[in-house]
């Protein structure tokens, strides 16, 4: 896209994505949660789970009959430690920070604690819910499935989500190490770029039909995409799939949800309450003092990011440097969105009958 | 290799792995520890770890007074869901078993443990502990850290180990998943192997030491490993190096070991205890009954194999698959070790005087 952005204060998103969702029956604080988790999204730059899917992802599917937006989870099985939780169809963002907080008091008293969350819908970015722990010296984990997209190394059926895992370690000074990857080499998504662009995949990132190797994204999206390491074992691609699975397994399996067999055989996730969550918290004092660890992972993150660069890059990135960056523009100079995706808030505006949010005057 | 493969009885092997390092000064318990990790990951096929590693590794390092016979691990800090244990420097795979089986134990009590060993030595195959949960109807989890081998993304210094994470998952009647996965693309071996057998390297195996992607295993090794999803971002690099410095963070940071800028800037792990290992079990009854888990689990796995295997596959494997079936022949048939590894095992006894392992006579 080469369209100029639409610049917006993160805030009069905030109140825009809260309005829309209040709009269609959320409950204040649900809508203010979701605001939360879409602006968390935009704001780190990963435009793709941030407003950009308010419509089609939570209003249209609320307004659908799709997603219940006056429900309310249930705990189905809990020790001092571990939670089991049944989202009763609800949007997925809510639950998902109430579930990752109830986590990390568990943790705060336990040590460590781990939950899955059943039955959920759409829960935006994983690592969202994994930097909860940040604030309160642990270490923060999530992961959720997610619909059909992905073939099994060594296979062609549409068998495994995009399913990420989510790692956020505090270090000193508010600097964190955030890892939050899907475990397929890309996401749809950047098919559906170089569709836009024509211009061919990488290799390892999809499959066709047949199940062959393509680099035509418009056969890739009617394939599959292929597990971290991309085709075949020879760069490792059963251990993307490893990964992918073992999301399934502590998401759907270990919390009673519904596995991906059982998912429709779509690329888009349409049926509700089919999705699951797994959360985790691990106090660091429960190892040694919080202020020893994050001056040695400060020390450790510095050493990498202060090694030798390979030709072509400037200097070396750890997980959620790029993020950071963002944000820290983002936050003073305001979110950029696509114009497809203002557009998109604009009807947004329209089906709930709020007013739209105001952006940034060009300056 | 092409030449002929020696084979011995499971029994033979592990009887032999115990008298050679009972003769170094291991005492029986721990050795036969070792004789056990080891001679699981040469049933499981994974030959560079099992007895292949016996005289470099663990004989010599003992005979050259690295690492240290007789010590034993000490708990530095511990509640009812955590323990930071120091190995003191000793062997690898008994600090590793015994903190596995007490974080299992305090699985049992609590729901979920979580667990550090710092100032250890090379451990063996991460699955190893991780299955010890199997048999307690728990998920478990394990990971090291290992001496400098690999790049970071966009980098060309060596950051980094292969350090593994490994995850094991009870199905039914004894099946189950069983993820062991390094985190770069392929361990060293795969480049030793190709510089051998004068076969060029593939894409995203490798950098040389100017930081350049080469396919020349000779140049490869003097340069760094890649992370898991190969060269740069564009087949998700980054993921890979991020997995990689998570175990890092999990062993090393949160035990208070050695972390990676600390370890000497080499190929080899040849510093005493600078190895640190990660040992996590969650019980499946916090969640759910393990029995519906279980058919939940075999249903999955299953689905996944008979799901349509893409062209020149004959079926999907899920984790751990192939490793079983290696395994099931193993018992029967005998463990097939290379000649090379054979000879290494002589001369383990003759610099222990003790007897050599005796081969299953050709039939």
């Amino acid at each position: 896209m080469t369209a100029e952005r639409v610049r917006y204060d993160p805030a009069e998103l905030h109140a825009f994505v809260a309005r829309a969702l209040i709009a269609v029956d959320v409950d204040a604080t649900n809508a203010n949660l979701v605001a939360t988790v879409l602006g968390a999204s935009d704001l780190r730059g990963i435009e793709s789970h941030g407003v950009a899917r308010l419509e089609t992802f939570y209003v249209d599917r609320i307004r659908d009959g799709f997603v219940d937006p006056r429900a309310r989870e249930k705990t189905v099985r809990e020790t001092a430690t571990s939670l089991a939780v049944d989202a009763c169809n609800a949007l997925g963002h809510p639950v998902g920070h109430r579930t990752m907080l109830r986590t990390i008091e568990k943790a705060a008293e336990s040590g460590c604690a781990v939950a899955t969350v059943a039955h959920s819908n759409h829960y935006g970015i994983a690592g969202y819910y994994a930097m909860l722990a940040l604030e309160r010296d642990m270490i923060g984990i999530s992961s959720t499935n997610a619909g059909r997209l992905a073939a099994p190394t060594g296979g062609r059926d549409l068998m495994l989500g995009t399913n990420p895992f989510a790692y956020a370690i505090p270090a000193e000074a508010g600097d964190a190490f955030v890892l939050d990857m899907a475990t397929t080499t890309v996401a749809l998504g950047k098919l559906e770029i170089a569709r836009r662009l024509g211009k061919p995949l990488e290799p390892g990132w999809a499959i066709d039909a047949n199940g062959a190797m393509t680099l035509d994204p418009a056969a890739g999206m009617l394939g599959a995409l292929l597990p971290l390491g991309g085709y075949g074992t020879e760069n490792g691609g059963h251990k993307g799939f490893g990964l992918g699975l073992l999301a399934d397994m502590l998401c759907a399996v270990l919390g009673g949800g519904v596995m991906v067999p059982d998912m429709p055989p779509s690329t888009h996730v349409l049926d509700p309450a089919i999705t699951s969550h797994f959360f985790a918290a691990i106090r660091i004092d429960a190892f040694r003092d919080v202020a020893a660890f994050k001056a040695d992972l400060s020390r450790l993150l510095g050493e990498m990011r202060a090694s030798a660069p390979s030709p072509g890059n400037a200097r070396v990135y750890v997980a959620g440097d790029l993020e950071a960056e963002r944000e820290r523009e983002h936050r003073r100079g305001g979110v950029g969105l696509d114009p497809v995706v203002a557009a998109s808030l604009e009807r947004v505006a329209e089906k709930t009958n709020v007013r739209p949010p105001r952006p940034i005057a060009a300056s």
